[in-house]
Formats: structure tokens, sequence, C-alpha cells
């Protein structure tokens, strides 16, 4: 039995009405009637004829999918998009370039819920899923939606600054929630909720970046999703999954392993090795997933879904039409088109490529750390995402009191600016401290990502910030 | 001198920050830096190798841009994408599909500016110009940028739903200004501020749609213009002028001519003719332009600019940070790939051909009520834009009182659905009235618009809906 979210609507959500407008577009198209209701301009002035856009091509018979460009092989999946369909899951840009559809063009979203039911299975029949512009426009939107100013949001310790910015502006009141290496720990999200002080609103939601979290690159397991889960219906809140590295799940680190020869698995060992979500879980349908394109294929797509009960999408879809309609008709275009060539398959081998560079990437930093950082630096291999992080005890130092006040921070301050000398930047834990979170011991990190160099630079600039620690706390 | 507009800010816009990781953003790129703070994904592993869009090419030798298509002329502009930079005014994908350029990619900014230099010559220096992704979405962060619940807009008495909806959402306080056929009447806007009532909050902005206005079809003259722009500063309000239809100018009606033997205009004569923007007379840089790709190029480009005072847009452009980043990629690189190649010359060739469009199809609108429309009904040509309306006198009605309780919104509706059985819909001005407007006399009016249908269409959708005027007002 699915929960009624609608309690927990904003004043803003509340008060969207549909367009009057909606009325008379119930009569387009019907049999007969001259519509000359829409401001349509007609597609024959749309100035692009044709799209052809140039892929790799599944099944991606090697390792990876994403070692097979069609520079390398002399394969490609060719998307051609005239103005009539060419295949059932192309979206004509007589359509795409139209207005309409602000829940996503209907071929896209096709795609989208066959994917969300393989990997997720939502335990519930009243789902459906979107088309957002992004998961930072997702979680404005989800904001918008739900929180009124003043409102109570629960946040990671460490979070993104971002979705942090997006939420203070609104004047959202923040409640961090403790974490570890492996994420939030439930116990503490329990204290929280059973100490919480009634003067102050409830929270509504519980914003979470559960897998490859940024900035920690921590990851929630299986049974702390669970327990997590259990908190939400417990005390009657929303989780807010903010999904974009879902799919870089490198799995656990193993020193001796070579992730370059890495058994490519089959389809189904991939799927039963990932991480199960909040949304696989939801029996009351109080889950929000958000998914993005960013991380799987490219940022500059803005192209993502949300995943929630069909009724709350609803109130999301009136928002979309007064402010961003919908996305990009060249984005879905482009994106429905490869991703109908390819398949439900040749996107599950894709991401198994994806995953595969990943985990090359995240060996070969551990591989780094371990050779270049002195004892006093401590590390968790990420099994998800982006990122690591270095951690380090302040006190430490040997004139933590004198020179640097006993504040941790002095000295991440000093590590920062060594390793910038050195020709090396890492991003300061501190910067991504959630609002109204005190920190309560001595120990610092800095956030790297394994993302955006190849290995050679990740080399070096890991041996270059391991010095700057050497020099800041005088290790030989 | 400009004015000052800071006072006019949001809570919420004064409230935004940049991301702490901006500070880190300004080492990027650094000799000899190796950067791990960005989780960017490496733009090797996005699956698009190469775009290729077919365009109509210019220079247009004939009449019009939009008359020669590649498919007839066997012309052809192609925008070849690889991720190396093919042309100075090309955006690689590899940089258009990655993180960044929230104001929008240089390339297509360079373009943007200097086709605003020939259009307006905006009189001041600090002017600027962002991409939006739409004018809906660039009205909605101008309504963040400045509004707080309660704070007053001025509204034209009949305006676009949405543009209502989004205010409404965000509980603004709506203060309309009086129309006539061509606009907001100046003298009408004066008195309204001149009268204004101390305890209420002075409004902040007029929103104006204010060439081929929707609903009304109306557009304002360039001395309205002047004096709407003297009001604004006088009693220090912001002019928000929404133009998607600006470049829809076909000018005044001819009975005589015929539009499609009309001399194609040198581009000085296009440029001469057309009317005035608010930012043209801006000395004061108290205007927010914003313009679309909608009507020019299409709706699913979801691609605007908004041109203003470069230190109020900076507040745009961090909303846009944590909401929708920017617009997308593929949209960008294919608009600034096709823009280049055809240069602002040939951007102007295909909006004279786009005008000529629309002007045979106004032309035969205005010969279609000639014929079809019994002589109760008014109608002013339009002189831009997609709209224009029938206006009827209810009180016209032989049983006005008895049978429609002296409502015109009654008579109005009996109309649209005797014309739904007739097959012919178009939209009731009711549907249009801004929020606080009550009518004063017995007229209603219906909005029609002719892009979206060929001629035939039109001509039997403007029978039928005359025929059902006819019957409903009993005349022969």
């Amino acid at each position: 039995m699915i929960t009624d979210l609608h309690h927990f609507l904003s004043e803003e959500a509340k008060s969207r009405r549909p367009s009057p407008l909606k009325v008379a577009f119930k009569y387009y198209g019907q049999e007969g009637l001259v519509f000359l209701g829409g401001g349509l301009p007609m597609s024959d002035y749309f100035p692009w004829e044709k799209i052809v856009a140039y892929s790799p091509s599944a099944p991606f018979t090697g390792s990876a999918g994403i070692a097979e460009k069609p520079s390398d092989t002399g394969k490609a999946t060719i998307t051609e998009l005239k103005k009539q369909k060419v295949e059932s899951y192309d979206i004509p840009l007589a359509r795409s370039l139209q207005y309409g559809y602000t829940s996503g063009q209907p071929e896209l979203l096709d795609f989208v819920k066959k994917h969300t039911e393989i990997i997720h299975h939502p335990p519930y029949e009243e789902w459906d899923a979107i088309t957002s512009i992004g998961n930072t426009e997702a979680w404005d939107s989800t904001l918008r939606t739900f929180c009124n100013a003043g409102d109570t949001v629960l946040f990671e310790e460490y979070t993104f600054p971002s979705a942090v910015e997006t939420a203070n502006a609104l004047s959202v009141s923040f409640a961090p929630v403790h974490m570890d290496s492996y994420g939030i720990v439930p116990e503490e999200l329990e204290k929280l909720m059973a100490n919480w002080d009634s003067s102050k609103p409830k929270p509504k939601l519980l914003y979470t970046i559960c897998t490859g979290q940024n900035p920690t690159g921590s990851s929630l397991s299986d049974e702390r999703r669970k327990q997590i889960y259990k908190i939400a219906c417990k005390y009657d809140f929303i989780i807010v999954e903010d999904e974009p590295y879902y799919f870089l799940q490198m799995g656990e680190y193993d020193a001796k392993a070579d992730a370059t020869k890495m058994k490519t698995p089959t389809h189904e060992e991939f799927l039963n090795s990932l991480v199960k979500s909040f949304l696989s879980m939801d029996l009351e349908g109080r889950v929000i997933r958000l998914d993005s394109c960013s991380k799987v294929f490219a940022p500059g797509t803005r192209l993502g879904w949300i995943v929630a009960q069909k009724d709350i999408l609803e109130r999301y879809v009136r928002l979309h039409e007064v402010t961003i309609q919908t996305s990009s008709g060249f984005t879905q275009s482009i994106v429905a088109g490869l991703l109908g060539r390819w398949g439900q398959e040749g996107f599950i081998d894709w991401l198994i490529g994806l995953r595969k560079e990943y985990a090359i990437k995240r060996n070969f930093t551990v591989h780094c750390l371990d050779k270049y950082m002195p004892k006093i630096v401590s590390y968790t291999p990420p099994v998800a995402g982006m990122f690591f992080t270095v951690s380090i005890d302040a006190s430490k130092h040997p004139r933590f009191a004198t020179e640097y006040d006993s504040d941790p921070v002095k000295v991440e301050d000093a590590v920062f600016n060594r390793a910038l000398k050195e020709g090396s930047l890492m991003i300061p834990g501190s910067w991504f401290r959630s609002p109204n979170f005190e920190i309560k011991d001595d120990t610092f990190f800095f956030r790297g990502t394994y993302a955006a160099v190849d290995l050679e630079k990740l080399d070096l600039g890991l041996e270059r910030f391991g010095k700057a620690i050497k020099e800041v706390f005088e290790i030989e």
C-alpha cells in the first residue's frame, strides 16, 4: 500500500494549476477539426532537414563498450533523423523540435521505464518516469515541489555544495546526518529523528547521494539502505536518491587484481552486482529517484529522468510547463536514437564497459596512494563513483596547537596551498560541509577525482600531493 | 548613466552565493598543475563521435530563406561536429557536452551579442547576454531573481496564461495594465502609477509581450514604447520585454498588396522597418530583454538569450548554476554551427524569408475574415506575430439579458461550443485574462493563429467559425 505524499507538497506546488489552454489542446488532432488554437510554428520552417549522429555500435563484443569507437573499428551506429520517422524508437525532428510532451518524448520514456524495470523493479504499481534536464534541475524542482521556506531537509554531513546552494536560496533549514567511510550511519539517523526537537519542523526530505557519494566517495551498503528506508517509513519522510554515479560501481578493491584483465561479466552477473537502490525497496512509494545521463553519456546532454509516484510527478510536470518546458529536442532525438539502436542489452554493454574504465582508474589511484602517501594519511578505496578522499588527523602535526590554533581547517588550508605550489590540486573537505554541521574531531580530508585525467597525470598529481603533505607535516 | 537595479533583487537572488568549488576552478588549466578537483567525465567516454546537421544554405538568393530547403535546391549547410574544432564558430562536442559555461558557449554568445548590436544598438556600455533555455524559463528566472512573495508585477490585461501561472505559484501580486487594439495604453499606465495605493508594494516589473502580443496580436508602436519607457524611469520599475515574435513583423496590412509577390527588402530596409525595442532606448539599463529561438528556428531547441545589465545577469548565472546549469550542448553546437555558417547576413536573410511566410498567412487570414465574418465581428489586422483576434459585442445578441444573464463570457462560451460542433477551434479571450482584471464592457474575443495550419485549412476553419457566430447571433 503506497503512502499518500500530498501532505508534503509545498504551497507553491499546491497552487500550480494546469494551463487553461490544455482544455483546448485536448481537441488537438480531433478528426475533422480545424485547430486554430495553438501558436505552434509549422515544422516546415525548422531549419534542420536532417541530423546524423555517429556512435559506437552495440553489441560490444570486446570487453568494453566505450573502448570501441567508430574510428577504431570502422563500425558506427548512425542515427539519421529526417522529418519522417525512421525506426520505431526514433523521434522525428518535426516532433521533438515542436512544443509538447513536457514529461518527455514517448519513445525516450518508454526506454527509460523499461530500463528502470530491469534495474530496479520498483515494487509498486503506480510509479512513473518523466525527463528532467539533469539532476541539478531535478533537485531544484524537488525542493520547489516539497519545501516551503523554513522546512527541514536532511543532508549528509558532507555533500555537494550546489545541492546545498539550491536549497539555501529557498530558505530551507538544514539537518546534517552523521556519516562514516561507508556513508550515512543508520543508527545516527534513527537517534536524530527519535530526539527531534518537536518545536522545529520535522524533516520532509532526506537528500542522499548514496552511491559514490560526492565528496566522500562512500557508498551505502544494501543493509544500510534497508535500515534507512525503514527509518523513513517510521518517521514519515521522503528519500531523494540523487544517483548520477549509480552505474560507476567498480566493486570492492582487490590489491592483487588487474582491472585491465577483469573478466567481462554476463549481464546477469552485472545486474546482480549492483547495489540495491532505495527505489527497489520502495514499497510505500516514498522515494524520488534522480537519474542522469551526465556521467554515463555526457553532462552536456542536459538530460535525466525522475522516478516517483505518478501523481507526484504530475506536480513536477505542472512546474516544468512553466519553467524548463522539456529537455532539448535535439538531445531527446539523439539520445533516443542511440538507445533505440543499442537496445537495453547494448546499453548494459556500455555500462559494463564504463564501469571497467573507472575500475582501472580507481585501482591505479589506490596503487598511487599506497606508493605516495605518508602513514598519517588514511583512505578507503571507493567502490563506486568518481571520487576518492584522503584523510589526515591534524593533531598529528607537531605544532597543531601553537602554529594552527588547534584548528584542523588551518592545517587543511596549509596542505592545499603547499600542494598548489607543488602543482597538484584536490579540494579541501571543509568546502563540502553541509550547513549546521559542526566538526567534532581533528580530522580533515581532501577530495580527489580519477575521472578527469589520464593515468600518467593521476600518478604525478598524487606524487606531488603526497610530497606536500610530508612537507607540511615535516615527515622525512 | 545606468540605474543600479540591486535594490530590486529578491531575497532568494541576494542570498545566492557562488559555489566554493569555483575558487578551485580558477586554477583549472593552469600551466603545470595536475587538477584532481573536478568530477568531469573524460570526453573520450562520450558516445558521440560526430554529429552532422543538414540545413538550408545562406546566402538565400531567392525571395525567402525558408523557401530554400536543401531537398529542393540540392544545396545544404552541413555542420559537422567532430571532437576537433572545424571552424572558428563551431563548438566542439568535447566542450559543449562537458560541464562548464553556464552563461552559454562563447561562440554562441559572440554571435548573439553581435546580432543584438546590429538589431538593437543597446545605448549603454555595461550590457551583456547569457543563454536561457527559452523565454518560459527566462521569465521564471526573472521572477525568482526579482520577486519576493507579495511583490507586484504589472501585466497586460490579457496575457499568456503560462506567464501568469509562473508568477502565480511564486505568490506574486498582479496589477493589470489597460490595453487597446494597439497594446498597452501609456496614459492608462501613467494613471495607474500616479494613483498607486501606497499601502501596496510598488510594482517592480512590467511584463510585456510587446510585439505580436499573445493573445491579442497587438504590437506597441515606437511612440507608445517611448512613453512607456519614460513612465518606467519616472516610477522606477523594470521592463521585461518578452519578445519571441519580434522578427515576425509583417508590417501594416494592405488589402491590395499580394504578399507572395512582395519585393524582398534590402537588409537595411528590413532593419529600418523593425519596431524599436525597449532595449534600443534603454539609457538607464532597466530593460530585461528575453529573446528565443522558438519562433525563428524551432521551439524544441530550448534555447534563448537574455540581455540586461552585466551584473544583473551575474545573478541569473548563479541561479542557472544550481538549476538548469546551461542549455543542451547538442543544441548549442548545432545552432552555433548553423549561425556561424550563415553569418549575420545569412541570418537576416532567413528572418526576411520567415517574415514573408507570415505576411502571406496574415494577409490570407484577413481576406478570409472579410469574407466569412458577419458585420458584428471586428478585427484589427495584426502587424506582427502569430495571432489574430475577432471581437464581438455580446450585447448585440437578441437575448443577451434573458438567455445569457447579460454575461459576455456566457455568449463567448456558446460561440466556442457552436464552433467546435462546426469543426473549428479558436481560444476564448477570457481564458487569457490576467488576475485582478475585471472586464468593464460587453465585448468578448477569440484568439486564432495562422501559424500552425496551411492556407486551405485556415480558410475552412474561418468559414466554419463565421458560421458558428452567425448561428449563435441568429444572423442570416
